[in-house]
C-alpha cells in the first residue's frame, strides 16, 4: 500500500462521463437546427443571459517554429455550462493534420461536474458556419442569389454546405482556393446551385451578394472595389478585408464588442484599439460599429439591410456558442442512447 | 446526406486519444516519485522554462446558491504542455460529493492535439501535498519531530500520508478537524507515528514543529500565538492565518508571486493588493516577500532555516504542475500499456 492509497481512501473520484466521438456527433446535429441554436444563444448573451469568461490561452513554438496554441474558452447560458479546448499548429497541414482540433466540455448546472467529453472540431466549424448563417438572416441577405467562397477549407466547406442548404434563392456559387484541387472537391460536393471555380479571389468576390472569407490569412488584401454593390462581406478568417475595406463599410457587424476589442492581433481589433472604430452608440471622433448580431436579434442595434457599398460582418468566435451547441448535441445523445460511458473516477 | 456530411467529408477528426481513469493514474503513481517532479519544475519555472498564462475562469451560483465554478489552467514546461480542467461547487459535499474534480489534458508539443485525458482529482491532491513536501525540504525543516494537519479532508490524508512517508524523523502527529470522525479515520491510517486527536486547532499547532492547514475556511482565524517556536506554517486552504500572522512571521514563502499578486480573494493576496506585502527584493514601504520556492531551489532567494517565531509557506497552486505531473503519468501509462484508447475523430 502506497502513501496516496492512504491519503485517497477519503476521496470520491470524477465518477460517469459520457464521450461523444465525431461520429456520435454527425448523429445528434441531424436532429438539431445549429442555426437555431446559435440564433437564441447570440439573442441571450445580448440580454446578459450568457457567462462568457476571458480564455486562457497557452502559445508556444513547435520544432518547425510554427505558431502553435491551445485555448480554454468557457461559458454559459441559461442552464447550460461548459467549455471548449481547442488548439492548433499552423504546420499541421503540412503533416496531413486538420489545423485545430479538441474537445468540448458539459458540466452539470449543480455540482460542475464534467458531464460530457466530445469532439469538438466538427461543432466548431458548424458553430461559426451557423453564425455566418444567422447573420445572413438577420443583416437582411436571406434573398441573396449569389454566394462567394474565398478558401475552401474546412471552414469554407461548411459555409457553403450549410449556406446553399438553407437560401434557397442562392442560384449561383462562385469558388476560390489557392490549391485549385480543394476548390473541385466543395465544387462536386454542392448540389442543386451552379458552381463556378473562378481563377482570383477577387473575380469570386466581384459578382457575389454575399462573399465569405474563410482562408488561413491575417492580413488584409480585399480592397473596397472588389464587392458587388450591396454585398455582405463574412469575415471569418483572421486577415482577408484592408483596413480600408472596414472604413469604407456602409456598416460593420460583430459577435460581441468585448471579443473584438480584447483582440488586437486581428485587423478589426487592432482598428479599434487604433481608435479608428468605437463601441456601438459611442461618440467621439472613432466611428462606432453599427452593432452585434444579438443586438440585431433583440432589436437593440438597427441594420441598414441590403446597403451600398457594401456590409461587412466580423464574427470573432464566442465560445458561449459552443457551449450552448454541446449542451443540445448532449441532451440528444441521451435522449438518443449515443456514445460511451467511462468510469473515471476511483 | 446532410448539409455537414458534405461539408465534413475535407476534415480529418480529433484522432486517438488515451484516457486514465483514476485507478490507472493511481497505478502510474506507484512507479513515480511526484516530489521529484514538483521540485524540477518549481525549479525550471524559476529558470523561466515554463509557461503559466492566466486561467479562464467561470463562476456561477447553483440552485441553493452555492458558489459554483470551472477553472482552465493551461501550462507547459519543457516537453510537456496541457491543462487543468478542475471544477467545484460548495454545496457538493452536502450531496455526498468531493467539493473539486476534473480532468487533466496532455498536449502533444508538434501538432498541439490532445493526446491523453485522466481523472485530474487524485493528481490535484497530490501535487498539492508534493509542493508542501518541496517545501519542507528547500525551507530546511526536513528534520521535523512533530506535525499538525488542520482538517482531515482530502487535502488533509494526501498531506498527512505524504509528510509521513518522506520525514524519517517525525515522531508525532496531531490531527484537528470539526468532524472528529474524519479525524478518527485519518488517525487510523498513518504507520509509524504516535498520533493524537485534539478537541481544538490552536492545541493541534501549538506543539508542532510543521503545521498544514487543510480546511474549507477562507477567512484567517490561527494567530500568531498558536505557533511553536520556530515552527512551519503551511498554508494550503485560501484562509486560515490572520492579517497579523502573515506579517509577524520571520519570513514568508510561496509558489508564484504573479499567482498570489493577481487573486485579491485570498489573505496574502489581499495584503499584496493593500501593499502590506511586496515582491521579493522589492525597496518601499511594503515588506518583500522572502521568495518563492523555485527561486529557493535555484538559489536566487534565500531561506533563514528553522527561525523564530516562525516561517509561513503559502502556495496559491500552479497549474504547470499538475500539467508536469500529467506528462509524466501518461509516460509511465504509455510504457505500462494502461489506459483506454478511444477514437474521437471521424
Amino acid at each position: 500500500m502506497s502513501w496516496f492509497d492512504v491519503a485517497d481512501s477519503g476521496l470520491s473520484g470524477a465518477g460517469e462521463v459520457t464521450l461523444l466521438s465525431r461520429d456520435d456527433v454527425r448523429k445528434c446535429l441531424t436532429n438539431l437546427d445549429p442555426v437555431d441554436i446559435v440564433r437564441e444563444t447570440l439573442a441571450d448573451h445580448d440580454r446578459g443571459l450568457g457567462l462568457l469568461p476571458a480564455e486562457a490561452y497557452l502559445r508556444w513554438e513547435n520544432s518547425r517554429g510554427a505558431y502553435t496554441r491551445s485555448i480554454g474558452m468557457p461559458g454559459a447560458v441559461r442552464s447550460a455550462y461548459g467549455m471548449k479546448i481547442i488548439n492548433a499548429s499552423v504546420s499541421n497541414p503540412a503533416r496531413g493534420l486538420e489545423r485545430a482540433g479538441g474537445i468540448g466540455l458539459c458540466f452539470d448546472a449543480e455540482t460542475a461536474r464534467i458531464t460530457t467529453i466530445m469532439e469538438a472540431g466538427l461543432l466548431s466549424a458548424v458553430r461559426t458556419a451557423a453564425v455566418s448563417a444567422a447573420g445572413v438572416d438577420a443583416l437582411g441577405y436571406g434573398e441573396a442569389v449569389s454566394l462567394a467562397v474565398v478558401g475552401c477549407g474546412a471552414q469554407g466547406r461548411m459555409h457553403a454546405a450549410l449556406l446553399t442548404e438553407r437560401l434557397p434563392s442562392l442560384r449561383n456559387v462562385a469558388l476560390y482556393d489557392r490549391s485549385p484541387e480543394a476548390a473541385r472537391a466543395l465544387a462536386g460536393a454542392l448540389p442543386g446551385v451552379s458552381v463556378r471555380i473562378c481563377p482570383t479571389a477577387r473575380e469570386a468576390v466581384s459578382s457575389a451578394g454575399i462573399a465569405v472569407f474563410t482562408t488561413t490569412m491575417d492580413e488584409g488584401y480585399a480592397e473596397p472595389d472588389w464587392a458587388a454593390p450591396g454585398a455582405l462581406l463574412i469575415n471569418v478568417s483572421l486577415g482577408d478585408l484592408t483596413d480600408t475595406t472596414f472604413r469604407d463599410a456602409a456598416a460593420v457587424y460583430v459577435d460581441d464588442v468585448d471579443l473584438v476589442a480584447d483582440n488586437p492581433r486581428r485587423p478589426l481589433g487592432r482598428l479599434m484599439a487604433e481608435g479608428v472604430f468605437g463601441r456601438p452608440g459611442s461618440e467621439g471622433p472613432a466611428r462606432p460599429l453599427d452593432g452585434t448580431l444579438g443586438g440585431v436579434l433583440t432589436g437593440r442595434h438597427r441594420t441598414p439591410g441590403v446597403a451600398s457599398p457594401y456590409v461587412v460582418l466580423n464574427p470573432f468566435g464566442m465560445g458561449v456558442l459552443d457551449v450552448a451547441l454541446y449542451a443540445a448535441v448532449s441532451a440528444r445523445a441521451r435522449a438518443e442512447g449515443l456514445g460511451t460511458v467511462v468510469h473515471l473516477g476511483s
